[in-house]
């Protein structure tokens, strides 16, 4: 069950002034479901992006990626779901690209200027005659409040729809962003996770987007873990139509470049943490936050091997406060560290210092933070400044459950 | 369910001359069950050993390697299960000294030439009460045909006790090898795994032993990961008593240092194997062999990316022929692969190739290999000639069953 998380209500979803959404029910891999996405830009939109480095990364992204890159400006994205046209070698190519040159077609624009995504089995060939089929009735349903049913048409085993809205005021005048993301297992983003949109009507010039989805995105969805499996299709897109009446950014020293970067890295936040609230089996949703690292680097790779600890995570399933698990953990993470200095906190519970249980810690205070649905781990290395966190969830009988019946 | 594995029956296991075994009932963590083992050694037997390098590494493995460093020649070894002194701070080494103390009163002999070994919960003080007490009992019970017991005493969530014999000639004259592990969760080990004990009446020099105990267990112990978890308690000894008639090995020339390095290394990868069996909630073996790599360290990149998956372990649990996950696990490992090139066989039938599904690979096939109970995984990545294997275990509901109530 997902974690302390709901899908907003459809009307709490703010349209985006130049961004139609249209999705349908193509049977792509089950019937009486949307499983198809489209979204139509305004001609003067900017789109960056960032992409999964999954070495066998799908077809989608490796079309998407080169069509973003050629600059043509892009004016649709199609997205399904039920198959991730991953693992599908030339044949897998062609189907993206046929996919884009009928939505071109569909659009009246070029093949290059649509962007593909596709989420679901790996290996298996895309039914591109479905999605094709499909494609008119994504187009017939274009409209501006359609966020709600496109956050529900990209879901593979989400239980809930992920998306949230956010208006900011840039120089007196109103912004608005909307994003929608899916994911629930396969999860360990580098670069980007599984699928996110974030669009807003502010104008921003396409190298200051492409900076800033590469800020939020490290920030959130690079900060989340499922299951410690990078996914071959993970992208995060983010999209500017420029028909809100502020100014359009086009320098990075602007106050209103940082204030928007923040908003998109809220949202971005949000949609990221969603996905860890509804991970795969869920039961709780853990923060880990480690601090007084030498470097970033050095804090990514402790917390990563405390979410990544499946010890760790049953341990949390269970409720039991094993907290040993997590000093193992920590030990294992690859750096040099000298546990004598090392403090760790289970919410405002002082657990362990001086290479052992502190000697303060009582069993029924671990036993009363293991209990909450939203638990907080504090890892304090005491040998520098740096500081990250990192947000997962714990690992269950429904994990297996779930992936062990994927397919079926 | 152990996958095809079980104990040897007692008289399967062949005493080793000037090595004797005592165990007890100390009620370390639970009543009725052996949980402490002292081995006692002849004079002129050399140990030599690798541990852990997980740097919250127990209290144990920093005294016993101490003693063995310190060259005074090793005379006992003592070993708990049910609390693994780990994450126990100053009281925890004072209470593994005291243990070294008390073995080598009640033996003759110095506390420095005792090495102390624990496994079990993290972070909760040592019963070191109880252990002194169950210590006159191991004593009582000393005796060479005692292998069978000893493998018993050193289990934690071992369903079964792994132990191996083995006889080779040296220069016309027997050898004899024994060996015993324990281990089931927190298995990814680097530098050794939880507990193994290997004991030879060859004569081995201690620097050729050290270095005779290194390959092997890069061999084996090295290749083998049930969890990713490495363990804060993970340590292998090799001992040699020197009491069989084959002449002292002193030169790593000498071809009987080959062919008993070749018999250690064979016994310690059939009880690795067994670890891996015998892994928590295992219901398959999984051999992953990567070769073509540029060097070894990428093939075990590619190994491990795929033996740790949560979603390829659970798609062999699930007997389902969901094989793209093993493509998308390697393209995660993280290194500059060209996809196109690489071939995935699973035992005899090719499933990928040309960055896709191989075009004569069919379901039934798949599926026909996915029902068995030992699985080979075969990944050429044709770029070199370095090849590594590595062993894992499936990922079930009772993984996580276990390891939600280990301490209850």
């Amino acid at each position: 069950m997902p974690v302390n998380l709901q899908t907003p209500a459809a009307d709490a979803l703010l349209p985006i002034n130049g961004l139609l959404l249209g999705t349908a029910e193509a049977n792509i891999k089950k019937p009486n479901r949307k499983d198809l996405l489209v979204m139509q830009l305004a001609p003067q939109a900017t789109v960056a992006g960032v992409f999964t480095q999954n070495r066998f990364c799908a077809a989608p992204v490796i079309v998407a990626r080169e069509h973003l890159a050629s600059g043509k400006g892009i004016r649709a994205l199609v997205v399904n779901t039920g198959n991730a046209n991953a693992g599908t070698g030339k044949n897998g190519l062609a189907s993206a690209l046929v996919t884009c040159v009928e939505v071109a077609s569909l659009l009246g624009c070029e093949a290059g200027q649509v962007l593909p995504f596709s989420t679901g089995v790996i290996m298996e060939e895309l039914p591109l005659e479905r999605i094709i089929a499909g494609l008119p009735s994504c187009v017939a349903d274009l409209r501006e409040d359609n966020w709600f049913n496109a956050a529900h048409a990209i879901m593979t085993t989400d239980i809930v729809a992920k998306a949230v809205s956010k208006q900011i005021t840039l120089a007196g005048k109103t912004v608005t962003l909307t994003g929608i993301a899916k994911g629930s297992g396969m999860i360990h983003p580098n670069m980007a996770t599984m699928l996110g949109y974030i669009a807003t009507d502010a104008a921003v010039a396409q190298p200051l987007l492409q900076r800033m989805v590469k800020h939020a995105c490290d920030a959130s969805f690079n900060c989340i873990t499922v299951d410690g499996d990078t996914s071959t299709n993970d992208a995060l897109m983010l999209i500017a139509t420029g028909k809100s009446e502020a100014l359009a950014i086009t320098d990075a020293q602007d106050a209103a470049f940082d204030k928007l970067q923040a908003a998109v890295t809220e949202v971005a936040t949000l949609l990221a943490q969603a996905i860890v609230r509804d991970g795969e089996g869920a039961t709780k949703f853990i923060t880990i936050k480690v601090e007084g690292g030498k470097n970033i680097a050095e804090c990514r790779q402790v917390a990563y091997a405390v979410a990544r600890s499946p010890l760790v995570k049953t341990a949390f399933f269970a409720s039991d406060p094993n907290l040993g698990r997590i000093l193992a953990a920590i030990g294992y993470a690859g750096i040099d560290l000298d546990v004598q200095h090392l403090k760790l906190y289970l919410n405002d519970v002082l657990v362990a210092e001086h290479g052992g249980r502190a000697a303060s810690y009582r069993e029924e205070d671990g036993q009363r933070v293991m209990q909450q649905s939203d638990i907080a781990v504090r890892v304090l290395l005491e040998r520098g400044t740096a500081a990250t966190t990192v947000w997962t969830c714990d690992f269950s009988y429904d994990y297996v459950k779930i992936n062990a019946s994927y397919r079926s």
